[in-house]
């Protein structure tokens, strides 16, 4: 049987999350065997190999003057260095486990053709559209927001995409660093709960994208709201990934079964 | 300010238990900034490498015939190569994310002496001993009984450590094998759980080892036992690898106050 391809994870913004994204990961690999009725044991798994190397502040250099510019090199260079040791290591697809990050997606894939970067919101715009999904509210970081990461992609995908105020986005932002990312939890679901709330009954939406990896470790959903469906795009990343790493093997299904 | 040093994670063995250490040592840095009163932020963890590969099954290679023979090389090589890789990346530190893998501790250290490989038993046994504790109760894997990778390091420490019967030992394999590594954490529970409850009253214990990564996974800890105290080896495992993480980091911080 041909191996799962060797598959890598560039994280440490923040570690937290870049741990977490390997915990969906590997659940995203045992549902893929198990919907292909495929064993799962410690060996069924695709080698992956999770960087956590510290990047400068993604949303700090998008704030920067000149961003673009002066700033964006501070995250890049960091990360260019583990995805070339990534590649090094034999991976042939990397996700990237910070949404903020996507802002330098460009620039990462065009330096490493030889293997492909996922995007984020591709992955997550595609599921949506597949499910049917028009409208959506989405909770992320002031340097996602700055970027428009998600909003072209989802507007591509004839998805709206509502917004929070900018009183709300400054309250998200001291959830995700003043809560997750100093092991708060409880400051950070006071943070971002509201949010959600106020953002979801003010559109009428039934969907949320929980765009910032720290924010379903606090909030993995709404309370009192159990129709209202957060979206966590590490999961769908998760899930694109585990994918990517079957792809061989998957096709070597029929020779199987022949 | 100097860098911490960058360390490494050996898993693979398995993949949940390897991710859910990466969680716990990113956890453990935090909490060991913090008791330091510095602050915590992305960048003031530690560069580190989870490598995730496809190792063969370790109780099976002790069990086969001529044990440390025969099977034994299997799970070795590719723990060889994959710490030659974690040493690749500047790891001056590993820790391996699986107990009974440590039955290859010696090998893989001698071949890597210019790194340091973390001994799962030693660690528990100097945190155990330094808490003054006499006694435990050891639930593991076959593999771990049989190379008795922990009870002679307990034995120097002082400590008593008493293991399940024949039987009760089949159910820990059958909680690990068929529940935690397939997924299905009821199960493992199931299987856990009672075995946990009789090795503790049939000794009067205060204190379990769950040595196999997986259990804690399932069962951390007895319900109904409220004073029954589960150490989790990962644990004190991932806080050892922190504090080498930061020990030079550490040396620097009276220039700092001065």
């Amino acid at each position: 049987m041909k191996s799962p391809s060797v598959v890598g994870i560039l994280g440490g913004m923040g570690p937290a999350a870049g741990a977490d994204f390997a915990r969906l990961f590997v659940q995203a690999c045992a549902a893929h065997l198990q919907a292909l009725g495929l064993p799962v044991s410690d060996q069924s798994f695709p080698e992956h190999w999770l960087a956590q190397v510290p990047v400068p502040d993604r949303t700090a250099a998008l704030d920067a003057p000149h961003a673009g510019r002066a700033g964006a090199h501070q995250p890049l260079d960091p990360m260019l260095q583990a995805l070339g040791r990534l590649a090094a290591l034999g991976a042939t697809t990397v996700a990237v486990a910070c949404n903020t990050a996507h802002a330098w997606h460009g620039l990462l894939q065009q330096r490493f053709p030889q293997i492909e970067v996922l995007h984020v919101a591709h992955e997550v715009a595609h599921d949506l559209r597949a499910q049917g999904v028009r409208e959506v509210g989405l909770l992320a970081t002031a340097g996602t927001y700055r970027a428009g990461l998600y909003d072209g992609v989802l507007r591509d995908a004839g998805i709206a995409c509502h917004l929070p105020t900018e009183a709300e986005r400054e309250r998200l932002m001291h959830g995700i660093y003043h809560g997750v990312k100093v092991n708060d939890l409880a400051l950070a679901r006071d943070c971002f709960e509201p949010v959600a709330r106020a953002l979801a009954e003010r559109h009428g939406l039934s969907t949320l994208i929980l765009g910032c990896t720290e924010i379903p470790l606090a909030l993995p959903a709404v309370p009192g709201h159990p129709r209202l469906r957060c979206v966590d795009p590490a999961w769908v990343l998760a899930r694109a990934l585990a994918r990517r790493a079957y792809a061989g093997f998957r096709e070597e299904r029929p020779m199987l079964a022949a």
